[in-house]
């Protein structure tokens, strides 16, 4: 029965049966963490055989002779740069391969436009004004975060099924010169699990600026990590931007932090050749170079692109029954109710869940009180403020599976709980 | 005979045997390169035991259970601290372990305070106008270059035998609320060897500072590297700015480029616990954290902060012999002639070498066509200057003995050739 058609006695009895499972719930001492979008313990022992495959000095020689273990070489050693050129698409003269976090080249690249411009001739940011960034969302707390601190004004752009609304980005962009930049995920988007269709990617590649130094952020940092055999593609923007006459228009960042380890991984960013000569004349002032004993053994362990998909598909082995755990537990206590909404995604590391308005954070209240830590209601939001109080990101890839379904059953209780609280208050 | 002494024809003379011993090497076709300060095979090969040494994931619990393949810990796991907390004379809440390059969290640290300020309560540097920074010289190339890379104004600073002139120093930091920062190299000098007398390290500390958020970037990079067992000895500059009630006034840094992996080792920051608070803060923009099986790694390989002393000797055993041939040679073949000085350094990286003015080019320009590729004339000054030029930076880490044996050879002949044609177009 849907708990809207409920009267007012039917819903006080429902609340006091939810209340009660929920005690006994909460009387279970559970101590689980799904905040963060963290790999598994056996995700991890995955890539055990990466640790030591780089053996000795001979081990850390690359196809050009660079040895590894020395200074030298700023923007990825060859063989990396070839292992990682097709996962974003690109050419080897298109993609610099970088340390260990592609949030600090994100972070990194923003801050080297707002002190230096977006290339040689153009303005620095700094000295700009205002700077306006859009923000699908719900989106990713991390990106915001970083143009929060850099004092932009972030704006909310709504995200639909086939990615961010097209309609008001092309009107933001096109009629405000201090719009500068947007935030994508544009694969299993972050938390939707959205990828973005062809038509918004060419949408992307052909709108509009009346800013000449509007970026695009492509943070494609799932876009290896199906769920699903039949899983999901996305349009080359790269491509597309230069068919659309603009190729530096977009800056496209991965990393293996989710396919080796997490924060010990490979970061790499990849744009126009233009960008690349540009962002490596910047990184020159930055460093001698990124660790390369750690390209290397990269390399060494997938041996080519291939080999990373096929490691991929261990991964989806472990998540997808988590993922399928909650949506069979969402579909049985939930979905009769008509209280929520969720996504399906095919890849990634979250379920975006849509509770009724005003009940976001309750339910993450509830879930903590009951020894469940959550995303904070909110994070998925520019300033950590959703407007309606509705999302919440699930991240099931933590948990071993009956742990994820303990947790899953709790998560409905309190959105059971939320949801009848709150229509009992109205 | 001092060259001075010598008469025209002697001169001459002089100068065409030079240039006989000068063609014979060239026509050897040598290709030796001490551009850099790049550690020897050899050396890489004493740390070949830390590429294997955490083999699963079992190897990388840290001490207070950190899994360091997955993400968390932005400031460095526990036992790194311990580590290296001890090298830069710290606690460990007086440090943050970070990733592979010191060069890049210095840049960062002044990016950061360019855009955020020096703490909460600062005004951003790219908001105070024209900034000034002194440049002890000659000096490392790459902390100019990044100063200059941020437009500041660099102000060449004579170095003295017990570091940077002081009166000087002093002057300029009273009176001129523009300057902002100087760059140290205190121990070990990179290129003249010195290390800073405990005089010039408390002169540091009590400067009189007219603008309130002027910073000293110490960068002790060669503060385990000894050459000789009596090695030098630096005053702790952060106990002495503790005394003199400016605790928050200098930043130190290091790195294991130089012990273990160059460009594949750690990076390490320190400073006052507020500093350190204050650059985690805006850390956490930037990054979610740095490589800690990297950091998990030399905790293992080490042990300890004694055990990483003891490594150093081994490396020592590697470099005071090429560092002996080069004094040798020039001993030999320069001193008597009265045409340059040389510095004899108990510890580091370099030689800075001083060839009569006006030499220094042509010197490294004759090495260059012979086959031995020495660091630019006047890289050792901000904006590749040399005044006088007369500096030179002896690299003599990477070729074996012998080979350092030849290229000093050369080196040598150059400086006696340029010399000869100097005195003769006078």
């Amino acid at each position: 029965m849907l708990l809207s058609e409920m009267s007012k006695e039917q819903l006080l009895q429902f609340k006091n049966e939810v209340q009660a499972e929920y005690d006994e719930f909460k009387a279970q001492g559970l101590k689980l963490n799904m905040a963060r979008g963290k790999p598994s313990g056996e995700q991890l022992d995955l890539t055990s055989g990466m640790l030591t495959i780089v053996k000795d000095g001979e081990d850390c020689i690359d196809d050009d002779g660079t040895d590894c273990r020395n200074y030298g070489g700023i923007d990825g050693i060859p063989s990396a740069k070839k292992l990682f050129a097709p996962m974003l698409g690109v050419t080897s003269d298109e993609i610099i391969v970088c340390g260990n976090s592609s949030l600090n080249i994100m972070y990194d690249t923003i801050a080297k436009f707002m002190m230096f411009g977006v290339n040689k001739e153009s303005k620095p940011w700094k000295d700009c004004g205002k700077i306006k960034w859009l923000c699908p969302c719900p989106g990713y707390d991390r990106h915001f975060f970083i143009t929060e601190k850099f004092g932009f004004e972030l704006i909310n752009i709504p995200m639909k099924n086939d990615g961010p609304d097209m309609d008001m980005i092309e009107k933001l962009v096109a009629e405000d010169e201090s719009v500068k930049g947007v935030w994508c995920v544009p694969m299993y988007s972050n938390p939707t699990g959205v990828t973005y269709s062809d038509e918004v990617v060419k949408r992307f590649a052909n709108l509009k600026a009346k800013a000449e130094d509007f970026r695009i952020f492509w943070d494609n940092a799932y876009c290896v990590h199906h769920l699903s055999d039949d899983h999901d593609k996305l349009l080359n923007i790269l491509d597309e931007c230069k068919k659309a006459g603009c190729p530096d228009r977009v800056l496209m960042f991965a990393s293996t932090s989710k396919i080796t380890f997490a924060g010990a991984g490979v970061a790499v960013i990849a744009g126009s050749a233009d960008n690349m000569n540009y962002i490596r004349s910047l990184m020159e002032a930055q460093t001698i170079g990124y660790d390369k004993i750690n390209q290397i053994r990269h390399t060494k362990f997938f041996g080519s692109f291939e080999g990373l998909e096929e490691h991929m598909k261990k991964h989806q082995k472990l998540l997808a029954p988590k993922f399928d755990v909650v949506q069979e537990v969402l579909e049985k206590e939930i979905a009769p109710l008509g209280i929520a909404s969720w996504t399906k995604p095919n890849g990634g590391y979250f379920i975006s869940f849509d509770a009724m308005e005003g009940c976001a954070k309750r339910i993450v209240e509830l879930c903590k009180e009951a020894g469940v830590v959550l995303t904070g209601a909110g994070a998925t939001f520019p300033y950590g403020k959703d407007p309606k109080d509705t999302n919440i990101r699930i991240a099931p890839s933590f948990p071993p599976v009956e742990e994820m379904r303990l947790a899953a059953k709790l998560f409905a209780i309190a959105v059971k709980l939320a949801s009848a609280e709150k229509m009992l208050s109205e």
